[in-house]
């Protein structure tokens, strides 16, 4: 027995380590001469050269499409949009009918185009190189849009979004807290009610009232106990008084099985609270390109549903 | 006059278009049979083949390190983790002396390897591809390592990082308020004191007494108007009945000056109330990968500075 010539390599492991490396998410068209069309979704994708402008991606040997690919005269590459899962899921999957009820275009060459991209190049096959089990393409670009709609992002094995980094220095007066997660969180809440609370004080509504009254419009007439249980979170005393107080100014009603909700007029101030709280966010957000507000959203969702005192076994055995 | 044969692109419009396409960040290295070593920043590194492992980058034909790389039987290409933008940075410009200071190893080939990276792969130089006004690499693995550490994310011309989409569904109890960010900012806030306020209360502290004591932990002595103006943000009344009780009750000192500093026991109340903060803060970042956490901290950061009422001119303007 001697030992094997050629080191040996842990497949598993590989494609986890390769999986380090984030990547867009492409999905790649194309329509041979006899009218058969491909598509596949591949992470491949790199920037190649200017002058020349080429690119280029790898297709595995064993994919149905690749006859297609190679006796097609252009290719086309999008970088799906960050809610453009399902399209990327749609195309990595082996299928006959990948393009069904899909409206497409047709671009160079009659390789079917996608809408709500982030960026698409249309390109001429300029080469194909081997590449161990997949076939390298090389294509020519020969037209290209971006859209501004920021991309789908793969990491880690997982659709990801990402936002920039150490792109603020933090307020001057902050020396020690930016390293203290519920300084941060805490300033973030005060400092967006702060901008919020003159407008609230304008209908009349304190901040307490407001919890109560957007509990409500949320999750419509409640019984006592389950309003106290719906905003217990906040500490907020949901005294008798301030109920008696709340339905004298006409914000609240209680319905012939005793359950508390919103008044006409309360209805009304939930809709234009909410208005303001929108108003304010996107003024906040101003900054934040659209996938960096849906990452903190997500985000912040995560550390509610961590730290919701209602799951804890849940989100402890994670 | 006719028309140009060959499609013209607009470089910087296409340069901008590719840049959508999100990457990880690599330094790829390499050491000739001369001695001359090369390592270059690279985001065009991708994987081709499992079996045989394959993996390409592109390097620029005008590079003063294609020799190098040309006539290396190896390279090794580091995936940079995302506390790593000073190698990236410093591998990206021209220079001779890119590894004056750093502690490598040598790899397969006397490569020069790395440290503290998200992955490594040892490759062994398998073909060199024409790729325009870039040459194409291919290297078969021969050896690799995963760390575990998060990796750095190029997007959109700028460092980020990434965090996983949609990982974790609202609780069942905010039917709409996920799209809410200030809803979400403040039941993040009241759930996080939630956690902290037994431990908190345990010292003898209120919420209102913690920002107190934090505020003068992490500034020193303020005068009052100072110490009013550092908690403003809170809205708590600092009134000077609170704070003759905080001096009564030993955690307040009023120096020759008049400000108002901690005494030795609200310094041990500061810190105990920090490793508070801290445990909870670990507890409820748990299913935070480094990367994420660092990210989110960041993103309150950016909210923090986008609605501090002391800088609105700086940051409407942005």
């Amino acid at each position: 027995m001697s030992a094997p010539a050629v080191p040996t390599v842990d497949p598993v492991a590989l494609r986890r380590a390769l999986g380090t490396f984030t990547t867009g998410v492409t999905v790649v068209t194309a329509r041979d001469p006899d009218g058969r069309e491909a598509g596949v979704t591949a992470n491949s994708f790199s920037s190649v050269s200017l002058d020349p402008p080429l690119v280029l991606w790898s297709l595995n040997r064993r994919s149905a499409s690749l006859p297609v690919f190679a006796a097609s005269s252009h290719f086309a590459v999008h970088i799906l949009a960050y809610d453009q899962e399902a399209l990327s899921n749609r195309f990595a999957r082996p299928a006959t009918d990948k393009f069904a009820s899909l409206d497409v275009k047709r671009g160079a060459g009659g390789a079917p185009l996608l809408d709500k991209v982030s960026a698409l190049f249309q390109c001429r096959l300029a080469y194909q190189y081997d590449g161990g089990d997949h076939v390298i393409l090389v294509g020519e670009i020969e037209d290209f849009l971006a859209t501004g709609r920021p991309p789908l992002v793969f990491h880690g094995g997982a659709y990801a979004l990402a936002a920039r980094k150490d792109a603020v220095p933090p307020p001057h007066d902050i020396p020690l807290a930016p390293d203290f997660l519920g300084y941060l969180i805490g300033r973030c809440h005060y400092q967006f009610y702060g901008r919020l609370q003159p407008r609230l004080a304008a209908m009349g509504l304190s901040m307490e009232d407001h919890f109560i009254v957007s509990a409500l419009g949320v999750a419509g007439p409640l019984a006592p106990a389950d309003l106290a249980a719906a905003i217990s979170y906040t500490g907020i005393d949901l005294s008798p008084d301030r109920l008696s107080a709340m339905a004298e100014s006409k914000v609240l009603d209680r319905d012939c099985n005793g359950r508390i909700g919103l008044s006409p007029r309360g209805r009304q101030m939930f809709i234009a609270a909410m208005a303001a709280a929108k108003d304010v966010e996107q003024d906040v957000l101003a900054d934040f390109a659209p996938d960096e507000a849906h990452l903190l959203t997500q985000m912040l969702s995560r550390l509610v549903a961590r730290t919701d005192p209602g799951l804890p076994d849940l989100w402890t055995q994670g």
